[in-house]
């Protein structure tokens, strides 16, 4: 009997928001055989990923791994671990992901306090001085890299202002790390977490977090369980970390084993050079849509290197031109979310996808689909 | 820069409670490229696999697909968007796995009535029905192949109590799925979950799911917000139903081309086939596990062929004969859990570690290191 056929997709160029481009080595690591969740060697291949997770988010936090679950499951964790009934919750909003930040605290039967920019806009620090004024939170929350928008978020001030009340400082790395500078202790973060399917450009499954040992403390301290069996950290965490692991969840084997491999990856290239290379080709690409009559979103002094958002132009059809680019030419482009839907493409250099050849392609594809302005 | 080196673990005969081995086409399957996951292709390749979960569960739900994480995350979706605080739901509890399930329901704030039996025992009907004279359960859930035990739980009688008082029947399908027979439809489940990496033979990482449309109903007459962000089917479902689909969290993309071309190959072989290969397997474990003197811990009648729990000979060290099967021999067998560490060893014959040859190799190997008794 049969229901299905062997896979057989048209591989695309992933220039969308996420995922990107895979590299061949980390997709040939998943075919390593699948070793048991216990077993010595796997538990060695646990402690080289918590090691470059930690030169990743360049930090010496001990508690630092990877959640079994996708990006979103990481943001959940930090809330749910860190925050209980009644406690008050400062939260940064100018996109999709400080809403869905909002969404998770008020879940957690925490107080939400909200500090809303536009869409398009960073956070003023002087917005969160004003609200801290008047509230006495247990964390304050921004998101790095808004992949709704296209905004780079300055942290060090906000971190700052966040330690100067005695409160945790938690951020959304998904869409920075590994293709912008993300400096967890030397910007005072308590509690973080990004997405392999970003500028990591290993595939979808895992959620890289780390939490400084004030994080560690205020967790150790609760009075409550969490309320996620799946994501409570004070179990998950006796897995990844001491002389005798004890089980809690099968790890997903072949996920460690892709990120392992991307995160090698990143190690060859050098942090320094990878950054340079996402800067690069973004200048790249917002010349050549200049050219072509687009219009950027965010400011330049806050523009995402790896998530161009930019205007549809007036008489585009926004489906139609990002099904002629996948049909025709296999790019994928990001529609917009939220507010931006169908007034913003966001278009992906991350990672895998940050190719001086991916940026031609794209420009020569939307030339020829809507036509040299 | 380096920190680690490429992945090189040795190849196991993974013959533990989970994860067993994994077919080539299966791993190959991880290394097809990664496309987008609201690409139309991939829309495609989400509904083959639902279609091939619903044959697996011999149910026409729906609403059936695979949770973006592992098993127990299966299990915590189950529970978080079926209760509401001030429910009441009975558990069956008979090892790890019904422990778990009563953890999760108290973190749902919800009301536990537990039905315990010995470990190593089936749950008796007669006690169910007692514990139903005495409460009103929103849920009655029970675990049908006990993975800590060994224990094969018949479900038809409680499911049909569960029904005459209008509770809905949950049940743990994590061991059983893919090596003996699940009958969602027929047995009158309304909600079901299990895991990739036992019988259906893929990587850990995803959990399959099925619910009833008595079980839909219950959630979409809720009250109150489900508590995960993560888990809420009335968001997730958006993105695996319908024309249009919603974005809510990037698909573990690889995770379902791996357990696509599992389910394929379980399409291939026909169920009936592989449950007799499973049982026939497991009766060759058996009679070379007797005459090396081991004896098993459930009764003949509610034994599992695809988990073996088997008391550990008096004078046999636990540690050091699976270490020395692992080492010398490659082999990997489960320790005891809970109430059996120590005591008891679990031995997994599960989806492509189901073989002649395994059972032959395990059995020479026991045999050479605690010798022929």
């Amino acid at each position: 009997m049969s229901l299905a056929s062997e896979l057989n997709p048209t591989a695309r160029l992933l220039m969308g928001p996420g995922p990107s481009d895979v590299h061949y080595r980390v997709l040939k690591a998943m075919a390593t055989p699948v070793i048991g969740h216990l077993d010595p060697q796997f538990i060695l291949i646990m402690d080289e990923l918590k090691e470059m997770l930690r030169y990743l988010f360049r930090t010496k936090n001990e508690l630092t791994f990877a959640v079994s679950a996708t990006g979103s499951a990481g943001m959940e964790t930090c809330f749910v671990n860190l925050l209980e009934p009644g406690d008050d919750a400062l939260i940064c909003v100018n996109g999709v992901f400080g809403n869905r930040m909002s969404d998770i605290v008020e879940r957690c039967g925490a107080k939400l306090i909200r500090v809303d920019a536009p869409w398009g806009s960073p956070i003023d620090p002087e917005q969160v001085k004003h609200a801290l004024e008047k509230c006495n939170p247990k964390l304050v929350a921004i998101v790095h890299a808004e992949t709704s928008t296209g905004v780079l978020q300055p942290l060090e001030e906000i971190g700052k202002m966040a330690h100067d009340v005695g409160a945790l400082f938690l951020v959304d790395t998904v869409t920075s790390l590994g293709g912008t500078d993300v400096r967890m202790d030397d910007w005072g973060i308590d509690a973080i977490y990004s997405a392999p399917q970003k500028c990591i450009s290993a595939p979808p499954g895992m959620a890289p977090v780390s939490f400084s040992p004030q994080a560690v403390k205020v967790m150790e301290q609760r009075k409550t369980k969490v309320q996620s069996w799946y994501l409570d950290l004070s179990m998950v965490r006796k897995y990844w970390e001491g002389a005798k692991r004890v089980y809690h969840h099968t790890a997903p084997i072949s996920m460690v084993y892709a990120l392992h491999e991307a995160l090698r990856l990143i190690l060859e290239e050098g942090l320094e050079v990878r950054f340079e290379r996402h800067r690069r080709n973004h200048e790249l690409l917002r010349d050549g849509l200049e050219k072509l009559g687009f219009e950027f979103i965010v400011d330049t002094k806050y523009r995402l290197p790896m998530l161009n958002a930019v205007k549809i132009p007036d008489g585009v059809d926004d489906a139609v031109v990002r099904r002629r680019l996948l049909e025709e030419f296999n790019i994928e482009i990001g529609a917009g979310l939220g507010d931006f839907a169908g007034k913003v493409w966001r278009i992906g250099l991350m990672g895998c996808s940050s190719t001086e050849n991916h940026v031609f392609l794209l420009l020569a594809a939307l030339k020829k689909i809507i036509g040299d302005k």
